[in-house]
């Protein structure tokens, strides 16, 4: 049976490193909010879903994966069971608890980009908070930019220089890489000096999209652009 | 062999999760930060370990736990990895995960929380930042704390009213008394509103430190108090 995820349909978001894992791995699933409301898809489905009372044990947000009458949020948490069923993780308790935390240290970069342009409340639009925005993105980029990216070149030059763990790509690798481009989207100059002091991190940014089953993804309308509703949000005079 | 936990010594902040579940386990630890120099412990120790180029598995922050030759950081995967060996999240692959993600919605709270008095960077003083400080407190105050007690009491009600899990405590449980205490403790007004709307939450919380072995660990000195160094910092002027 197709896995099923519930994401917004308009972003790439926390969903696309779901969506990533997926498509590199060619499971069968089904974007449930992208799909005709005739089939009981589309955005409605996926409100209805969130509001569902039926639901033993609702997520606090999307994404949500369901595996039969399994039900999974939290993104960390998808992949941690995802891992082993699509290949993506090593055999080993301690690859998979080494590649998870790896996964949870990049949602903590990604909890960091989202507040860059939201470093008041999400409930407020960013042209409500865009002095604080300024503040805290000067300092994303001068100091945590740096700092992460710089870890994940250590874990890379302390493992083989190409994969975060092991010798194969695990879910891992392919979040690091949506991250990196992420801040590139976002960041552009940020990124770029940062990416120019750790090479291994670009250097795995540039192979991943080269996977044929990712490649075929990132081309197709599946993959829905970088934009401003999005985590990762271009806004230039947050590039600093 | 016992548990060793790498963490700050003066503060409860993320590892204090970690001391609960060893605690009401009854696990045999070691806090490594907390001992004396004299035996190779200390904050010293904790520096040395943390800046150890020989580490094949740096974490990028404590808490860092070993065990044995497994070193494990991010607060979650060192819960995800010690339910099972400390007889607290249940037997099934799907109870597991729907703790851990529980766990990790914990977490994001954690994180929220913190930015109240840290809006902008974590290398600023919160004297630097009071003024966005202000304003992303009011916020959590008003919309988050509500809305994150209101999920924790859906999942309760949702299971059997007292635990967050199937029929007995898990680490989930803890780390929500934990949560429940930290806000109560840096935001006295706006957690007992939130309490009084939510009170199965409010009797985990009340119910949690009577356990035997966690009632003695909490009159410990091994306790340490709440304090301004830490994720919930009691600054009135947040409090709204």
């Amino acid at each position: 049976m197709a896995y099923e995820l519930y994401y917004w349909p308009m972003l790439q978001g926390r969903g696309e490193f779901v969506r990533l894992a997926l498509e590199d791995a060619g499971a069968d699933y089904v974007d449930i909010a992208r799909g005709p409301d005739a089939d009981g898809r589309g955005l409605g489905a996926l409100t209805r879903f969130l509001e569902d009372p039926s639901i033993a044990r609702p997520a606090f947000a999307p994404p949500v994966l369901r595996d039969g009458d399994t039900l999974i949020g939290q993104t960390a948490a998808i992949l941690l069971y995802l891992g082993p069923r699509l290949g993506l993780v090593g055999e080993s308790e301690a690859d998979r608890i080494w590649t998870h935390q790896i996964q949870l240290t990049i949602a903590d970069v990604v909890a960091e980009a989202h507040d860059t342009h939201h470093p008041i409340a999400i409930s407020l639009n960013y042209e409500d908070q865009k002095p604080e925005a300024a503040r805290r993105a000067r300092d994303f980029c001068r100091n945590r930019i740096p700092e992460f990216l710089a870890w994940f070149e250590h874990v890379l030059t302390r493992n083989d220089g190409r994969h975060l763990v092991g010798d194969r790509v695990t879910y891992a690798d392919l979040s690091l890489f949506q991250l990196v481009d992420g801040l590139h989207y976002a960041f552009p100059n940020a990124s770029a000096a940062a990416l120019s002091d750790n090479p291994q991190v670009a250097a795995l940014h540039a192979a991943i999209p080269r996977r044929p089953r990712l490649a075929a993804y990132l081309a197709s309308p599946r993959r829905i652009p970088f934009n401003e509703q999005c985590i990762f949000r271009r806004y230039p005079e947050l590039d600093g």
